[in-house]
């Protein structure tokens, strides 16, 4: 069988990191080599944007700036990782994609949705995942999960309000793109998130 | 007198830093207020970004990374510098800018001026600099000056060939443009290139 992309993307506490280890169990044990990484970060420089973007910045930083770190780091992942990775036949499985950006910049923070996609086009190409798991759940609960793993970064802290327009977003273009993204029901328990999952999985499995 | 975007570029070992001094004391003797910056960097995120660029880091980075990165400085730049000290009517004085990508990045390592342009257009909208000096040298001599000052940086250490390639999109780009940019030929000793340099800013602010 040969490689394909899987992202998981979704708000806060949503629970990607778990559903992640799950997912990757699950396709090894169905004989997928897979490789597991995330974004921003997935590579040493990756990382270092990674913590110019998340870290605490007194008047944080251009909204166009923040954009272009984050295309940045994807670009290096994408030549580094991903691509190698699919032409090796791994199935990559990233925690959170360009669906992140237009939720968090775009959604979020405001910039235009086809300013994002000017830099989708330039640095992918072609390229989009295979499979989007969308763990979508209301804001409030994402929250207060989120809220008990400590210290909050420059995104955690954004108001509610925020994080609505980051759900309608991934919510809309998982309506406008339906072969590509699965939604999942992530306020429900983990065992029952996961076994939906797993159903999902197996169901694409067939249909691939 | 309203502000003006000057910006000063060439290869290594062509002086800027020098002339950069010497054309910010020009301009203050003739009443114009300056801000003197530089690329990359100019802000406490780009200089940060800068040590990413400039950093030795084992097998380089893609060159899209390197390109976003670059941008995502000049983004943060022209933000938070660049167009506020414009708009208050300082001049800016900014050793190296957009032209640098066009010639390292372009000419240099390969990327196309197209997909540059791209991020030109995407970062700048329609904001060019009102006058750019190039300082243009032959390969072989600005390599020797600038191999005396110490430890080579990523770029540094490229080959003589790599540094034709970026001198020859300088050039190229000056011919196209002849009515933004100036070329001192900066060869000669750094008297006559001043002078040369102060006739020809002398000249520019009484067409301006």
């Amino acid at each position: 069988m040969s490689g394909r992309f899987v992202t998981v993307d979704g708000g806060e506490g949503a629970g990607k990191t778990t559903q992640m280890g799950f997912m990757r169990e699950y396709l090894e044990r169905r004989g997928c080599r897979v490789v597991a990484t995330r974004e921003p970060g997935g590579t040493s420089l990756g990382e270092e944007i990674r913590a110019l973007l998340l870290g605490h910045r007194d008047g944080g930083m251009a909204l166009t700036a923040e954009t272009l770190l984050m295309f940045a780091a994807r670009a290096e992942h994408l030549e580094r990782v991903i691509r190698p990775a699919l032409a090796a036949g791994y199935w990559v499985l990233c925690d959170r994609f360009t669906d992140a950006t237009y939720a968090y910049q775009g959604g979020g923070r405001g910039l235009s949705l086809k300013r994002i996609a000017v830099l989708e086009e330039w640095v992918q190409g072609a390229l989009r995942p295979d499979l989007t798991l969308l763990l979508d759940l209301p804001v409030a609960t994402g929250l207060a999960r989120a809220g008990k793993r400590g210290v909050a970064d420059r995104f955690e802290r954004e108001d509610v309000d925020f994080f609505e327009r980051v759900r309608a977003i991934y919510l809309e273009r998982a309506a406008h793109e339906p072969d590509r993204y699965r939604v999942v029901d992530a306020s429900q328990s983990v065992e029952v998130v996961q076994a939906e999952v797993e159903t999902m999985l197996a169901e694409w499995l067939e249909s691939d």
